[in-house]
């Protein structure tokens, strides 16, 4: 479905109870709005709720601060954690990067042809810009950050205030090889998706492809998840893989790796613009489309 | 999610408006049932709405015929078209087969184990009895219909009688391979599912791994859909592919396929059981798990 | 390709050199035999050579005791490790199960259509012969062996006496869910062949799709693999995949792992009675179809 | 298997019989040559044998020049078609595009990357240059050829005189909206790949997503394949699909197929440039790595 000029997101979580469907598409319908798609989840495990509802108003009804207002007070009652997205409203986004670029030139294809729908803040890279020569960078502030053992403390401060100053809502590390600190990973929880080239949990760390070919897997796969100060561990949003065979050396993976990466990132930071992401606990629940 | 006990299903279509969720989920409510589940699609192309809703009652209190009746007027109201599937209500369900076995074998498989729940009310093939004989039909009426030029007729006759007769709400064409007349597939509409072993619509008709073969494809596939009168035009259900090679001779692209065409028929009968489908006009609504 | 009347599969392995295909192909061309398939692959980490060559005897030409004899020192020249299996010449599998015989079920269907050309020579299971009272297990002889913390020593013993009274060449265990010793595996090795329901090496060890749930992935696997006194360390012979999504619940997993399973472990054991596959350390080399 | 700076690939096609690999073999180690992979095929249809045999020279020995010149009558004993190709010797490709740039911008990065080794010698488009601001053209010469009803024919001499000028050794219609006259494709025939955006042969022709969402299929596919004069039925080369729902509108099929077209369209290409593919009559048989 194509972002249209009307639609707004409302995404909640609470414990779960008789009567939340009701109340929140009873308040709805009497603000004026009609739901267009609603999805919902329980988790009968920890008994938590989770939903995802797009609305658009009534022709000539429909008054978003008055729904807003009237709906506080039922999120209350129902104890929800919840946000509402305006129409159109694009997410900023900043990149980092390291060496390898087949995910930034992607992410950043995706968004001039208007698949992605972000606002691109900045980049991030810890090598020169030349380094990234081929891909279309004009118009977004560039921010060259090498890193060395010395280094790492303060340009991860840089990284922060690169971070606020942009007034990014989302970081996504496109093959940024770097691993970020447990503070700064605090500070980005549930707005951070990086790109493991591996299917998690098998192959955390460094080289996944070499310690792939090593075992002699007959898969190949990557994991886009968000950062937390876990390594590798953070929750899950998207997966894929690709069958290799035993005359692929680490070299084929690699660049059979590619085109999993890019397309497994681009899927994960498009349900995360889209606001189909619900943290619940260190596991997510992604409502595709 | 399992059937569980006390786990109703809803499903309804009706023109789209203002209204619909919060009407039904209103109603729920007041008639003391929670939502477990509930999944909508609204076409916009043709304005219909569509909706599937899995709801128990609260503790101590739901009274099903007070909601159905209440619910009736609502469904005036909207012009719904709807259903309401009693928990633990297990369809009837009439399996017809030709030589090969092994959607049949792998439906009871699964029957068996509990994995999909219906009643079989009986086996129809076009072969004797022995053609299946390491298949467990131990329990299930088996009726032995040979077709001939001039007895497919009255052996259709026969075939009706025994739909009726058995009460069956379901019919599953395993690889049953001949072409049901025209009046049959009418009486049976919505309530037929066909295995047909191509991707639809890539070769319609006979021999269809024949015509992959011929053309050269690198990918085969089955198509699960509703039996109609135009022949392999049905609605789409599920529809599954594998690759394959120059290697492939049509005996190797039979022997893939049949893995391809069980698994894709279980999931197109799990889905039809499960009340998931939804048909709308010649393409189906499928609220997939 | 189906296993024809006159086919030989010779497979053979040794360090590279210069000249190894063309000695294989011109010894069995003098020999009076045409090659119809050949495979190899150069693992250029170890300079090992691997080659799978399918031929039959040119029309009048062919005999293939004076080709065996002539091989005997090529063979030796270049160190090979080689075997050649006679045409229609069946191997003798053993399978072992536990409570769950989908993949039993599955294995013993393919058997009977001709599908999986070999010779069951036993089941043994750790459940009485009433548990797969659905799976048609006529003619094959039926072992039950339960196994208890006390037993398990002397049950072993008995395994080890039925494969070598039945001369099984390859033991199936078709989800049986006790580990086999040390000793047995190092018996075993290299005609041993597991189905682990998961992508390992993720979620190795007990209860991996519940594993597999909590830890939040996006797909699900199986891996088939030769046994090893090393758990869900062997060599891996083939692995598949599903996504699953946050709805699914740990039985869920169950059920679609089931097809998963099934599938692998068919595809495993059909490229073993092919000959297609050769250990290769802790890998294996496939020459799949 | 990466392309080292010896490696020469040898294809060829001819009648089957025996000992033909022998021949090849032992020539080619005569002449002081390694086989490094061979990959043969029999279509036992038409009686035809296919062989792809990559070698490098033998430290010290190998001569090209006498490989070749001993090659040329055992190919003409045998009634070889027959290529060699040289190490390192990059094939000089022009793509033609129309508005959407997808598969132009995913091929040009792959090449810049390294990915696919080849030499770009023009880009020919019916859209003019700011078309693809933001693909990297640099260095490639750009001819905008505006086609209407009246300029077709012209538009397509000059087409031709480019193909000629630049010495182009493959054409690649990277989305190319525009039909190549039947003499156009007769001149380009086994060297021009055209992405068509179903699986073929389903939804031919124009339009074939919205034709897909009309269908109601559950899956949508892209296949590469060699023009013919035959519109939609070239020899195919690659083809691959993705699953779809109901609620994917034809922009949603849209969206999803470029991922689908750019992959398979690459995956093509890679094939074509590493001497993978050979004719058979109105299939291919591709030499996969």
């Amino acid at each position: 479905m194509n972002a249209l000029s009307q639609r707004f997101v409302l995404t909640l979580a609470c414990a779960n109870g008789p009567g939340i469907v009701a109340a929140v598409a009873g308040h709805l319908s009497e603000a004026g709005f009609n739901i267009l798609d609603a999805q919902q989840y329980d988790d009968t495990e920890t008994d938590r709720f989770f939903m995802r509802v797009v609305f658009d108003p009534v022709s000539g009804l429909g008054n978003i601060e008055g729904m807003r207002a009237g709906f506080a007070p039922l999120a209350a009652r129902f104890g929800m954690t919840w946000a509402l997205r305006e129409p159109n409203a694009r997410r900023r986004v900043l990149l980092m990067v390291s060496k390898f670029d087949h995910c930034l030139a992607d992410l950043l294809y995706r968004w001039r042809i208007d698949e992605l729908l972000f606002e691109p803040v900045g980049v991030i890279a810890n090598h020169p810009m030349e380094t990234y020569s081929h891909v279309d960078l004009r118009g977004i502030p560039f921010h060259h950050l090498p890193v060395t053992r010395n280094t790492k403390l303060e340009q991860e401060t840089k990284v922060w205030e690169i971070i606020r100053e942009s007034k990014a809502d989302l970081v996504v590390l496109a093959r940024y090889m770097q691993v970020l600190s447990d503070g700064l990973a605090a500070k980005l929880a549930g707005r951070c998706i990086n790109i493991h080239h591996s299917f998690l949990p098998s192959f955390k760390g460094a080289k996944p492809y070499h310690q792939a070919h090593t075992r002699g897997v007959k898969l190949i796969g990557a994991t886009a998840h968000y950062v937390t100060s876990d390594l590798d561990e953070g929750p899950i949003i998207a997966q894929d893989v690709e069958p290799i065979t035993h005359r692929d050396t680490p070299d084929d993976l690699v660049r059979k790796g590619r085109d999993i990466e890019r397309r497994v990132l681009a899927r994960a930071v498009r349900h995360h613009l889209e606001d189909r992401i619900l943290l619940n606990g260190r596991k997510t629940v992604v409502f595709a489309d």
